[in-house]
């Protein structure tokens, strides 16, 4: 068993908060890097020179460049869920809630420097919203089938269907299209794919769509 | 101006069928290779072994590995839309063509293993698909619309939102789901997607699925 005298625990909690900062400031510079420069020019020197520590210690914390570009994009999606969930809390009728939360993933999606091109060049941006937005997007559906405002056969595949449905909306959007255009229109298909009927989903798509709130920086 | 003699032109076509057929064998090596060994085991030497071409030719063709990756990919893609057309020619319904094309496109995507999680890796797949099958799909749907069978406010996001949740859907059945069912579903959320009633989605996406024809191998 460990020594778990209280000193050894003070010193081991001091290296823990030390790493978990480090950690932070590569990240941090990593998704700076990334805003400012694009995919092509995140390196692991870019990278260790933004957060000031030597360019061996990035090792210990990521296996690759690749590793931590998926750190930020998984922040960022992970942090959209939460200010999506802040959002919606409350709201009493299932497919608004889902509305609003389409039209603000794809609005985010095509304006956030960290989503958009990289997302799709990476391939890796399915896996990422799967796990993130996943469990949410599953809760709020089933929140409409419960309350009979969805018809749905199978939660999962639906939620699923999401997400890849938003990868092709955004390279619509890249190649051209007006944001909130596209936006709409695709929780106006989402909606009838939950089961809401054509008119119905056309206005709902479209009632004024609320800010998204902020929400505490609590990402370790 | 190029000398055009008959002697020349024999030589140059010559050269030309030469150079098809080298290409294709490549591609038909890269395939086996694919099939067999899985993305991995594809590498230059491996396919020009199986082509029986030496090394340094490879690069006549492609510019890398993951250039003939994406010929052997984009080929099998426009194989399926070849046949989806020979299925589907003269049926008419719009909402069983859709259906029946998508149940047969989820069926692909997952038993050949060309497809599978190669393309959900490599994140071409999007792409490739659109390319190939896009036009396809906004041609189907706008048959769709014009004989009045589906309302869509937009052919071109409903069409390409089409293949971003069959990545969806393929992920889904790669974690454990029964393969029909993930067709029907797919299908069935989809012709919603169309405008088509719930009730009449769920009937239509249960049809019994004609198999696909086998087309002639016109690609070069």
């Amino acid at each position: 068993m460990a020594d778990q005298s209280p000193a050894r625990q003070a010193t081991a909690g001091r290296r823990q908060r030390k790493q978990q900062e480090t950690r932070r400031r590569l990240v941090n510079a990593a998704r700076s890097q990334l805003s400012s420069g694009g995919i092509e020019s995140v390196t692991i020197s870019s990278v260790t020179e933004g957060a000031d520590v030597a360019q061996g210690t990035f090792y210990n914390y990521f296996d690759s460049r690749d590793a931590i570009v998926d750190a930020v994009i998984y922040e960022s999606v992970e942090r959209l869920g939460q200010r999506l969930d802040a959002l919606t809390a409350g709201m009493p009728d299932a497919a608004e809630i889902y509305s609003f939360s389409l039209r603000h993933l794809m609005n985010t999606a095509v304006s956030d420097p960290v989503w958009g091109w990289v997302m799709i060049r990476l391939g890796i941006a399915h896996d990422t919203l799967l796990r993130t937005l996943g469990p949410r997007a599953a809760r709020d559906l089933q929140i409409g089938v419960d309350s009979g405002r969805f018809t749905i056969p199978d939660v999962s595949l639906a939620a699923a269907m999401t997400f890849g449905a938003l990868l092709s909306a955004m390279q619509e959007y890249l190649e051209g299209r007006d944001r909130e255009a596209s936006a709409t229109l695709y929780a106006e298909y989402l909606l009838r794919m939950a089961g809401i009927p054509a008119p119905e989903a056309h206005e709902i798509a479209r009632r004024p769509l609320p800010p998204l709130p902020d929400v505490d920086d609590d990402l370790a």
